[in-house]
């Protein structure tokens, strides 16, 4: 019988549990494969911290957000007593044969170096961001985009109610899928990202043909979005005369900026840590599930070295490489086609 | 300046409105197009009844369920006054260049007839069922998924604190892509669908496998799932002797039928109506609106007799023809890679 | 350290796990009380069938629907073994000092019985139609309301896009809270209760006055009312010309009944057991929360042979004999209040 | 025929629109009452600036946040222009015998001097924070809880899966009863609210509690909530040795102090504007119409000088004096009965 070892890492993401699920329920049945847990990500497998994984474990995890595993930030190279050597003397002592890692780019990187270094393992795409070029969409994106909406429905009655401007901050450091998504869906009139430059005149622009329609402007922007100059928004001076940096981000930055050039009234809210969290949508769970299932099928062949991925409506399987080579950021093209609409 | 028609029909379906405000609000930005809506679905094509649709009329549309052109589900050659001959003088009078006609399988079908009998029409695919192929998702689906698994999530705690089978009932008549959908994302323990037969025996043995381990069955069954000999589920004596035909879908067939086989208490739930109606999905809003957008470069660019269609993450464009030709069914594997994690 | 045991007995209801959960805090915090739980409702009682209930077991319990301890609608002098004596006997068995019964009218007149018998049992009043005297509010009620509310929300989108009267049965056999809130909430045109009659004409005069107005009647029936003349709706003839019982629910009938008589097409939907599952409203799980907490301060006192109760926004006491006096349905003048708009 | 005038007043409030709803439908239908609405809170009111208000007008309102007739924050005697004298002429000029003013304590405190200076005025009470005294509860209030209620549910997942505290702050400048109910709601392990004081150190003994029994620290705190000594939450030293102000509410400042304090690692989230908009619960839609409708019945008896309130189940009519006579904390009780089960 195969033993596998799972581990999560990285940020949450709502749909890590149903990937979970999904593989146990699938390679126990269908592989007789045995599965055991490694706890708070790559440290689990350092330090071999495990727990069990059968069926009556993962039961009603599928609508579980978070992950029974626990994850962190630190990678299996910077972990105390870390490195490939380490890690392979663990597995042998476990019985564990090989290791699915379901993490972002930084666990897709680590997991190429430990493959390289004659660890069996296997990835599962994960990124809230959706920057992951190897698969056309990452779980946990979906619950984000959504709650985003809604966030955005809730405001836009309030923007209406008060003829204020509002804006609203959401994840995207450096792709702007989720304002883009959440833009569209609910009918902002500026969406800004890291990688499309919009100047702040621009911005004002947009937000005063929306109030000149007589109607409420909704700015959606993304965490990663800088404006071309930002000394206006990063600095201010003190009382004291000293520039001092301006805290916050960039939403609490634009809306004094909005605010002061356009004189309509401004308001920010950063959506913040509510976007990772939670009950997963239903396409999450789906397509989580279905990673899930499909990187046992990948384990079963023997193709270590892989991670699953999303092409269309079929799960592929790309190598650790391929999933690297690029990031997916928002092509230029996709913006431009909303941003003649803006305003 | 070009003038357009659009006209939504068939069931309600939501993101209906959301492709409306796509399509108006790019149409009229970027080509200077003009539109009006035909109201009622072909009635309001074939009798010129027709509301003005500019940006104001389309304002705030994105979240909003439902159709506000209406829809109905009679075709353009049943009409009365119907036909391509009478079409053409209706929209000459109204001085409208071409149509976009918002459906299903019906819809695509009178169009691609009237695109042949020379009117200028271009399609976007809808159907809640997803069973169009020549499209990855259509708008609705993701919405109607996500009301169904929300429906299961509520049913599995109420099976659990009463030890119950609860069966419920989805949309999908010809393809069970609503309930193999929404039956992973809630975690069903059996998924029944038009396309693939399972017996009354395996069903029972998968809800008693379920129970013997503590757990209360979740069936999802599609409303077009039949059993392989229906003559219990379909009819029953009276008691006057006569056969009589039993009433009600195939949720409410089949649970009597599992009660009285494995003694576990059994009771269904039809979702019926909620599906189809109310707030679009994040999902469903920006596919809807990306599909309204991209049907007016399609008729900008002359290319009437086609549809707009969602291949991976791109928006494609194909013919009539080919959207028609086949029907999107689960495909067995599909089916067989959750069948066996059923139980 | 006084020991007590808790039960949850009648059908499911959001927050029966937040009241378990309350009561086991503050119980075991406050007063250094010791719990144990009784599976499967009275039977639990009656057999000695216990689980060990301390904080890790109620972690997390406040936003989970249904009951850890499993429910039925068995009483406890109609089990096998029921009865005073014998539950007398198995308490003291098992060190339990005294009972809390969380449950509905049947449960309190139970507990109103084995207290006259000289058991040491407590209340906690629970019933989704939130049809008890003595509370203001039970909990599961809004949680209810707030389901149907969703669902009238999302059927009055589809019902305007098909110019269709739409037919909404939720909950409520004796009492109509559900429908006359939901009602309200939802804007329904028609909200019919087992406590008032209304003619099916005068329910199609309102149908028919909505429509008349170019909108689309929403009809909200709670199951337990009838048309003062239900031959009509409770029988019809078959083709072999003998009458036989119509299935199905009242809106079931009803939908017929109105789109015969008035040519609006009509269609229905049956809630069913959706509202009484899943995650309960935030109201829900407060109030719930309160009781819990409440209950074992009425412990504490040696209050037994009472149950606790919302008054305003307080938490009161009341003997079962009190709780039991009245059944609480909708009065008339509330009813009336709203009839006046209807249509 | 008497004529009324609408406005709504100070902060988003979900609810309004039902209000404005049900005082229409019920008036119109009842009482042959015509209405008109003030746009913008009491400017309209100064400037006599109106819009029709009849059936059709508020149709569909029931479950749409925000106010149709808009809102601000400047008072009656503030406006330019303002005054009752100047006020009495404008309704002269429009034919508007009295004025429904819904809005908090601000704007009843301008309607009792109005009253006095006059002006035939009754109100409704809107306060999100649930903190006027006359009422149990206020519409906005529930849907408020019920967004911070699902936020804390999605937090913590989050916080369980990454090890860490999570804070949340919450609406409530003097009132905490917001934090309260969502803090029971979703389980908090600490509520601190701006009506009992707590010291940081009690704050990270509870989270250390809750950390040593292996889970994750959950706290909900109001943003009026004030350490006893804030100097430390209050400034920071900058690189330049100068003291400066720390921007942010308090839960960017607490989360610091715990973390540093704890050694747990500790994030914060500030909800903000998302608790004021949007589709409003049902309760909040019944509670709301219910005002609406008892509104227009005290307006009929001539109770000018009176608003409308909810006592338990029944909705009461106070004086403009008794409603603005106590502010509604949370009392010590309310709060102690959780203290004793936080950590």
């Amino acid at each position: 019988m195969t033993r596998i070892g799972i581990l999560t890492s990285g940020g949450d993401c709502p749909g890590l549990n149903a990937v979970i699920r999904g593989a146990v329920l699938k390679g126990s049945a269908v592989y007789g494969q045995d599965f055991v847990g490694f706890l708070g990500g790559w440290r689990g497998l350092v330090n071999g911290d495990i727990i069990p994984l059968d069926r009556s474990r993962v039961r009603g995890l599928s609508n579980q957000g978070g992950t029974i595993l626990g994850t962190s930030r630190v990678g299996p190279y910077q972990e105390p007593d870390g490195g490939a050597k380490n890690i392979q003397k663990t597995l042998d002592a476990l019985g564990v044969d090989g290791v699915i890692a379901i993490g972002g780019e930084g666990t897709a990187s680590a997991s190429k170096r430990l493959f390289e270094d004659g660890i069996k393992i296997a990835g599962v795409p994960k990124t809230i961001d959706n920057d992951l070029d190897a698969t056309d969409y990452t779980f946990g994106f979906d619950t984000a985009v959504e709650i985003a909406t809604e966030a955005i429905d809730r405001l836009r009655t309030t923007g209406n109610s008060h003829d204020r401007c509002m804006v609203l901050e959401v994840m995207g450091r450096h792709a702007g899928w989720i304002a883009l998504h959440s833009g569209i869906a609910g009918g902002a009139h500026a969406i800004l990202i890291p990688e499309q430059p919009e100047s702040i005149d621009q911005i004002c622009a947009w937000a005063v043909s929306v109030r000149d329609r007589g109607r409420s402007p909704m700015v959606v922007v993304a965490e990663g979005f800088t404006l071309p100059d930002m000394s206006e928004a990063h600095s201010t001076k003190g009382l004291d005369g000293f520039d001092r940096p301006r805290l916050g981000g960039i939403g609490e930055r634009l809306a004094p900026m909005i605010e002061s050039r356009t004189g309509i009234e401004t308001r920010s809210t950063v959506l913040g840590h509510i976007q990772r969290g939670g009950v997963p949508t239903a396409f999450d769970r789906v397509l989580a599930t279905r990673l899930g299932m499909a990187v046992v099928d990948l384990v079963a062949d023997g193709g270590w070295g892989k991670m699953v991925a999303l092409h269309g409506t079929d799960i592929a399987r790309v190598g650790f490489d391929e999933a690297l080579a690029n990031h997916k950021t928002v092509p230029k093209e996709r913006y431009q086609e909303m941003r003649v609409i803006f305003g």
